[in-house]
């Protein structure tokens, strides 16, 4: 069975965070993860994301008001492996072969500035996506992109109501249903 | 000579958009842009990353008040090689090794939801980052990485005060000045 991809996005702060959630949530589902949780309640948040599932295709999860201790606890217990992107993690091009060889559910840890302590002791990976400063959004894609050796540019949604169709210039919908 | 890689980032609201486009503006200089090019005034947005320069080295530079019509039409003059990232583009993976090939400048395009319809007509190259909505954020780290097709991260910031060393757990900081 197809293992699952779940991203765990700590410290969300539904006022502030509003677009960079939203961009997170959009990528991980962009880049072939299969749910995004969110450790606050927001609700307009899970809205969004269906509606791109509806127009797009796939069935993407997000679910918020996740207890992340609790989450990352029973992650443990289940065996999934546990990859947490930080900037002082070791090098994506020095790990990700290994990741790409488990065969475990695969929960990605991410943060925003300030992440618990436990994060960097429960994860199998510590990862960094060069060790600069950046994204959390950048970080995500990035890691999915050479997870999947760029396979997700033939990823398909299933059930879309709107296709894009990838043209030289202009914009192109193809309209399903 | 090694050419230039400069972003230029559409449709920037200094309020609303405060995150993204610092996300934007790091994500461009960690992955390898030399400049990035933002169409409103926003002091507040060159300072925070001159400091991110002062700490983690580099010479990064970021202008603000950029008149973006001008930009274009002076790139297009000097026969800089235009880039547009955009949804409705042709795949990255058919497209990067003639981009890759390129001796030119590149200019990188990046809007929001809405660009002028310019942004697809001037383009020397219309890219999509998958056909999936996501995130500007995304589009340029992606982007970025195959260009340079992952040397990014051996990439050197000169002059650095603080420099992150990898570890597989915790975080080390090396201060260098």
């Amino acid at each position: 069975m197809l293992r699952r991809v779940i991203v765990l996005r700590y410290g969300h702060r539904p006022k502030r965070d509003k677009r960079i959630s939203t961009h997170l949530a959009l990528v991980a589902r962009a880049f072939g993860a299969h749910e995004i949780w969110f450790d606050s309640k927001d609700n307009k948040l899970e809205r969004k994301l269906n509606q791109v599932n509806e127009n797009f295709g796939g069935n993407f999860i997000v679910k918020t008001g996740v207890d992340w201790l609790e989450a990352l606890k029973n992650a443990k217990k289940m065996e999934w492996c546990i990859v947490h992107l930080t900037m002082y993690g070791l090098p994506l091009p020095q790990v990700i072969e290994k990741i790409r060889k488990e065969e475990r559910n695969l929960l990605i840890l991410v943060g925003g500035p300030k992440v618990p302590r436990v994060f960097f002791e429960i994860a199998d990976y510590n990862v960094s996506i060069t060790n600069q400063p950046h994204s959390e959004v950048a970080a995500i894609a990035v890691f999915l992109d050479w997870f999947y050796s760029g396979r997700e540019f033939d990823f398909k949604f299933e059930g879309a109501r709107l296709e894009i169709v990838p043209s030289e210039r202009g914009k192109v919908v193809r309209v399903l249903r």
